[in-house]
C-alpha cells in the first residue's frame, strides 16, 4: 500500500533561477522545506508559533536532493511529502517534486529533523501530540 | 572635500544570478548590508554580538537602489560605503557599487536603520560609542 | 476613485527570517517581485516565457521599500499590486505588503522596470499588448 | 596520506541567519559551492567564463549535507574542499566547514557535478584541462 503522502503547489519565481535558467540546485531544499511547513499548518500547528512547540527548535541534522531534471522559471512545482521514519528525537521527511504539467520527476530527497529544547540547546523527545499527528503517514 | 569612505570586495556568486544572467536585483541589498557588516568589523564592533550593541537590533527603515549596469557571474565588485547622515536613533549609510575591472559604476543606494531596543521593541539612541566611531566618516 | 489593484496571499517561511526573527529586509523585494509575476500571470502572460515577451527582459532600474512593522514567520501577508505609472519604456509599480490578520500595514515601496531588447541589451518600448492590458489598473 | 585540499574564509552574514539565530541549513550548500567557484578561481578559471568551459553547464546532480553545531552570526567560518572523485562526466567534491576560531567541525557534505553541453542538453566529458588540474587534489 503506498504511503499516505502531502502535498503543495509552488510556481517557480525569477529569484529562484541562476545564470544557467534554471532553479539553482539550493533552493530545492527550500522548497522541501516549504511543504515542511505547509504540511505542519495542515497538521494544524507551526514549529515556532504553536504551543506544544514553542519551546523547541526542529534543526535539521541531514539534508539530501538528487537531480533529474531542471526547474525553470514559473514552472508550477507539485512537492510530495512522506513521512519516512519517526523515532523518538528525529523525523525523517522523504520529498519528490514533480513538474505538474508533464508529471516528471525533477528532483527527490530527505530532511532528516531533531527536536531541540531551545533552553537547553540539545535534542529531547517530539512531543506526544506531534508524534500522534504523524503517525497516519507513516504506515 | 570627498566624504571618507569604506570599501570592500565581493566576489559575484552563481547563486546571486538570475535567469537573465546578471545579479538579481534584491541581492545588491544584501551587498549592501555586506559592506555595512564589515563596516562595523572594521570600526571594531558586530551588531549582534558586541558589549554596546547586545541589547539593541539595528532593523532598516528604508532601502532604495538604482541599477545602472548588470553585475555578473564572476565580477569582483567594489562596494563602497559612506555615512550619509547620523541622528539620534537612525544612520543613513550611501553604498555605491563599481565593477573592479572596469570601475563602471553598476548600482547605487542607501538604507536608513535606526536603534531599536530588543526587550521594548521600540525605537532607541544610537549608543555614544558607535557614534563616536561614525563620526570621522561623517565630514 | 481607488486605484484598481491586483492582490496575492503569502505565507512568511522560515527562510525568509533571519536571526533578529522578523523578515530580511532584501526578502520584501522578492515579495513584491512575487506579486508582479503572479500579476503577469493573472494577465495572461508570463515575463520569459510567453510569445509577446520573448526577446525581452524586465530589469529593475528602481527599487524602494520602506518598513513600517516587521513580519515574523507564518504570518499571512496580502500583498497588493497598483501600476503607478506606465511610460514608453518603463513601468512603476507601487507595492504594500498587509499582515492579513490585523490588515496592519507592515511595508510599502516600488520598483521601476524597464523593457529591454535581449540582443540589443538595451531599452526598448513596452509591448502594446501588455500595455493594453495594464491599462485597467492605471486609472 | 592525507588529501591535498583547497581552503576559503567566510563570515557568516546576517542575510545568513533564520529566526532560531543560526545559518539556515540550505546556505551551508551555497557556501560549499562558493569554496568550489573559489577552487576553479584558483586553479586558472571560472566555469561559466572560461574558453574551456565556455560551452558547459556543471550542474549538480547530488548534494548532500550533514549538520554538527550551528554556525552563527559574524562567525568565520573556513570551508574546506576535497576532490573526491573525477569519473568521466562527473566531480565528487567533498566540503567540511569549520568554526575558525575553535577549530570544530559544523558541516560538512558533498556536491556531485556533471559537465553538460550547453547547446545539447546532456551529459558530456569533462574537458581534459580541467581533469588535469584537479589532479594534484585527487591523491
Amino acid at each position: 500500500m503506498p504511503k499516505r503522502t502531502f502535498k503543495i503547489i509552488y510556481r517557480v519565481s525569477w529569484v529562484d533561477t541562476d545564470a544557467a535558467g534554471v532553479v539553482h540546485f539550493s533552493n530545492y531544499f527550500r522548497f522541501f522545506e516549504k511543504a515542511e511547513e505547509e504540511f505542519y499548518q495542515h497538521l494544524g500547528f507551526s514549529f515556532a508559533t504553536s504551543e506544544v512547540t514553542k519551546d523547541l527548535w526542529f534543526p535539521r541534522v541531514e539534508a539530501f536532493s538528487q537531480y533529474k531534471r531542471p526547474a525553470k522559471y514559473n514552472d508550477l512545482l507539485e512537492i510530495e511529502l512522506t513521512v519516512e521514519e519517526v523515532k523518538e528525537k528525529t523525523v525523517k521527511y522523504g520529498f519528490s517534486i514533480f513538474k505538474k504539467e508533464t508529471s516528471e520527476l525533477l528532483a527527490s530527497g530527505y530532511l532528516v529533523i531533531v527536536a531541540a529544547d531551545k533552553k537547553l540547546g540539545k535534542a529531547t523527545r517530539i512531543p506526544k501530540e506531534i508524534v500522534e499527528k504523524l503517525k497516519p503517514y507513516t504506515k
